[in-house]
């Protein structure tokens, strides 16, 4: 034991954040502990909440504590008849910083994976396919990643609503391939919305 | 709002910790929600506890829930008389990784900053007389950092403690063991010089 028993947890705790170690979570530690413990505290009940509360939006799948996201609750937002496909709720906030969508999403929470056991079914495909025959969208914008595991998963779904009546794009390659859609910049996620091409 | 407001309070809140900006808190959430929530929601709890019960070793102030620190608690600590004065509990854990030291500690946390407010009473020197009277150490090893603050804060207590009895000494500086002497600085070449042992 290195410090008292909670200080000690803490900057063990901490360490759960990705690019976190033992160094940083030390330096944290001490700098809530020493100058911020209103905002610490805060981040705990922030914590605690969200981990218990939060879920799937029974539409999309993007993570809320509400039965619905606030943009499936818009009914603006389904005018368009048209339903954006990607793999995580950070694309969501990627394609929605870039203001030149107006549809709604349907959020995998990843792409298919076979080795990783990572079926259709995981990926909520079977959700997916129950939506369009429900809602009869317009129009499926597949905005998986530009990855192999991307195109794959993009492929897979557009094989999967032939003969459906739903027309099926793809975001434009103005996305660099290799690249990973929420550290792409707005002006280009904009260019490759409306550069899309039918599947 | 980008998110739901648990998810957005909880990407707000992260910001909080030293390091971490909205592009990191936003992995940071998504990748608690998606994979570990359960180390979350340790780290929600161990925040709420340490930000309401971690204060300060009533002997040497470093932090600590219990009256005293680990290392104050060990009778064994107290036998080679040794005092060892740092401004930070992070020192301490750097002293204790070294191996070298047996004795105790004396947390500034700080250093005299009479611009921002630090006074010798805010870093605790009344504390530190106090305790030089009731244990008579026979040495006060001055571990304060190597800047002019660090310096200025070892010299007032050094001057403090003349005539009580206990002897004061201050930490080498020098060229790191391992370094290169081409890329030390000078005022650390400068010191090195003027510190120098006979062989
Ligand atoms: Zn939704
Ligand atoms: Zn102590």
């Amino acid at each position: 034991m290195k410090f008292s028993p909670l200080v000690d947890e803490l900057i063990k705790s901490l360490q759960c954040l990705p690019g976190v170690g033992p160094r940083s979570a030390q330096r944290m530690t001490f700098q809530l502990l020493e100058r911020d413990r209103v905002s610490g505290h805060k981040l705990g009940e922030a914590l605690t909440k969200a981990m218990a509360d939060v879920g799937h939006c029974n539409r999309c799948r993007t993570f809320t504590e509400e039965p619905l996201c606030p943009v499936c609750a818009n009914p603006k937002r389904g005018e368009s008849g048209q339903v954006c496909v990607v793999e995580s709720p950070a694309d969501v906030l990627a394609i929605e910083t870039s203001g030149q969508y107006d549809g709604r999403y349907f959020v995998l929470m990843g792409h298919l994976s076979p080795l990783d056991g990572l079926g259709p079914d995981e990926i909520g495909l079977d959700k997916l396919e129950a939506l369009i025959r429900e809602e009869a969208p317009k129009e499926l914008i597949l905005a998986t990643n530009p990855t192999v595991e991307g195109e794959a998963t993009a492929q897979y779904i557009a094989d999967m609503c032939k003969g459906r009546g739903v027309r099926v794009s793809r975001i434009a390659h103005g996305v660099p391939v290799g690249g990973e859609l929420e550290y792409v910049d707005g002006t280009t996620l904009a260019l490759s919305l409306s550069g899309r091409r039918d599947l």
